[in-house]
């Protein structure tokens, strides 16, 4: 889709020809992919955008670099909501490739493989799961019942998939407009998993808006864990039952986190940090191998101690 | 059935050959219907009630108005929990017309639709879903895979629901018996969703007791979260991933709840409130277009001033 | 499997020949099974083992009685967790009986029942669950569409599970490698559920890692609730919407959880227990009939005076 027809479709004018391959961040974005500037927190982001395009208003309009073209418009995130919408992909392909199904690889009844999936060997794909198009797992992974995997997500080796658990459903994106309505971002990105990652039952693993939610190797999630788009999970991290966690936030390698704990997004969290149990991290923690509790969250002494004082306001 | 059947059910006495068509609560029966009265609490509109019947204590029978019948018994609520299960609709219709399916609308394999339903046109319903009796479903809405539709819900035109999403379980209802027994209360309402309302991976949206559950238009919900029974959202509200409601919560427009936030029930939230990630309200909120964070819930400002007060505690 | 086979498979040395059946915990163990010391608070229970034979350090060999073998290692949990691979059961069996399904049982499209399952009379089976091998369901039950129920879980009698519930995934357990590897410690019990229980939609029960993750008669669970392995939930206890209770929790008879609670794992709660919306339980309650509240968790009554006291700090 060229430049031209994306202005057009947002009602600005702009006879830029050049092809558009997709939407991305100001920093992640290629020569052909257009990108956005709604908050002025990210103008050092937008000097160094190699984007081909920028949706942008006409106050930071000066700031945009050289070899990027300004779509000066006055609501760029509601425009880049509206336009993310050429660029989903269709829910569901009638035509494509059958999928390949490898080596001593079992599919039982009820199951359903989309076009041009990829499924390796050795792996036992159960009863009523649903293998989007353009999926690709690996060798010996086994995938539970009525598990969903939606479109262009990718699955490792060796890796375990609970009954019931949900891998690239839509992240929670949305544009307000003026009058209260919300238009969707459509998330234009997938799901990446590693090797030798198993996951619980019922959890919610929601694919990026642009690039992908990244579960690395050896990760271990227990049941109903909630993983927002853009997440990072570093290598060997383990989330306990009905952790959340919000939009883009990273876990570097080796981070635990207890039972019902929680993440604010947009936020990194130190290599081997612990979060206790119902801890709620709202700032980066830059430290590693340190452990955290409570909400607000506190070092887990520190917390014990304050829980001693608290309770002392009962003599 | 009549009066008389569902008296000789309960055993008691009633010789009213009256023909009732349903239960429901004091205020909102109609002349065809029964209701109930345990908690005094309700007595005022035991006065207004319209109810063809009401199941009572003899201590309060006297209190019912004179175009309304009285049932005395002596655990009114366990009765009603009782006669719930003959108002109790099939659990799968075996009878009934086929679903009628609109033009433009893809149905992908291993679904199923019951009985009497109605799915619009340009819908895509994917793989796994199950679409129970009795259903309407309106234009343009997609139902990813593996989601449950239970019986007699209705959903709008230009909808999204994620995949493992489950929409009109039974609510939460039941009745002790003195020897620890519990009676279950027959869910015999729905839920009704609005039009463009998305809803995340892996909800659970449970049915009314009586009359509807209601999602209204414009709604988002992310993941996991779980609305209770006779709960009400309010147009344009959002829940973040992993908020839980008790029942016959009542969210006004435009309210918005953090991540793993909850009400407890039976109270109503103004418009354009905002809870913050974690926040537990207990009492209704009256006063529209205000922040609360906490739990105990405290105005915004006030509780990061109380969490200032509290970690002083520590010096 | 002979104990010189698994001897031989972890790299040690045993000539003896006895047939080892499975694994289980010290006191548990009967004398055809192996069990492992690792952590030395459990020496006591080492002492009155029946074990066939016991993984254990060279440092506590000389505490392991004379009936039974101690095979010496140095990471003796590590090493259980390899052996637990060689008693896990297949996946999916592909021979074995027919289902048997007992009369008046209605089982709907896209259902997947396994070899040597029995479901009893008069049960619903709605389209799109998965019961897996050797299950047992009594009669008169209802399994609502997409229901997941693993190999070997028993059901009783009477019994209610919603949507999208998942019963018998793996607990949640593995052992480090000193390299940063987690090895699967596989779950070879399964899930054993009473008569009258009713389940709500999209919950997570875990299977036991050795014998079964008890669900008494009359229990009911609400939605999106989260059962770890080996817990045991009493007699007519409730819990409502979004509980989470770690591993090896015992709930005692008619004990109630309030939304959003949860416990830490190796802990039991008396009989008739209270424990309100959110309340987090870290440490065994030994007194029946009480109730409490919070996190740290205090008796309800001075739950509320401690928030009375700390509003307090805001004067």
């Amino acid at each position: 889709m060229t430049l031209e027809e994306i202005a057009d479709f947002i009602g600005i004018n702009c006879q830029e020809k050049k092809e558009i391959t997709g939407l991305n961040t100001l920093l992640d974005s290629n020569e052909n992919e257009l990108t956005f500037l709604e908050n002025k927190k990210y103008l050092s982001d937008l000097k160094n955008t190699k984007a081909a395009a920028v949706l942008v208003t006409s106050e930071n309009a000066s700031e945009v670099p050289s070899g990027t073209i300004a779509l000066i418009c006055d609501e760029p995130y509601l425009n880049l909501a509206r336009i993310s919408k050429l660029f989903a992909p269709n829910v569901v392909e009638m035509d494509g490739e059958k999928p390949l199904i490898g080596g001593g690889t079992k599919v039982m009844p009820n199951v359903y493989i989309g076009k041009n999936s990829i499924v390796g060997s050795d792996c036992t794909i159960m009863a009523g799961s649903f293998i989007g198009d353009n999926v690709k797992i690996g060798n010996n992974t086994i995938i539970y019942p009525n598990v969903t995997i939606y479109r262009d997500c990718t699955i490792g080796n060796d890796c375990i998939i609970h009954a019931g658990t949900v891998i690239g459903s839509d992240g929670f994106g949305f544009a307000n407009t003026k009058d209260g309505k919300y238009i969707k971002i459509y998330q234009n990105g997938n799901v990446t998993i590693g090797n030798d990652v198993e996951i619980g039952a019922n959890c919610a693993i929601d694919r990026a808006v642009f690039k992908s939610t990244i579960i690395e190797d050896g990760v271990r999630l227990d049941n109903l864990v909630h993983i927002a788009h853009n997440c990072k999970i570093g290598r060997g991290s383990i989330l306990v039952g009905q952790v959340g966690l919000a939009g883009s936030t990273i876990l570097n390698a080796y981070v635990v986190m207890g039972g019902q704990s929680g993440t604010a997004g947009h936020l990194e969290i130190a290599p081997f940090t612990t979060i206790a149990a119902r801890g709620g991290v709202t700032k980066s923690i830059t430290e590693p191998k340190k452990s955290w509790a409570g909400f607000p969250l506190f070092e887990h002494k520190q917390w014990l101690k304050l829980q001693g004082k608290i309770s002392n306001l009962l003599k």
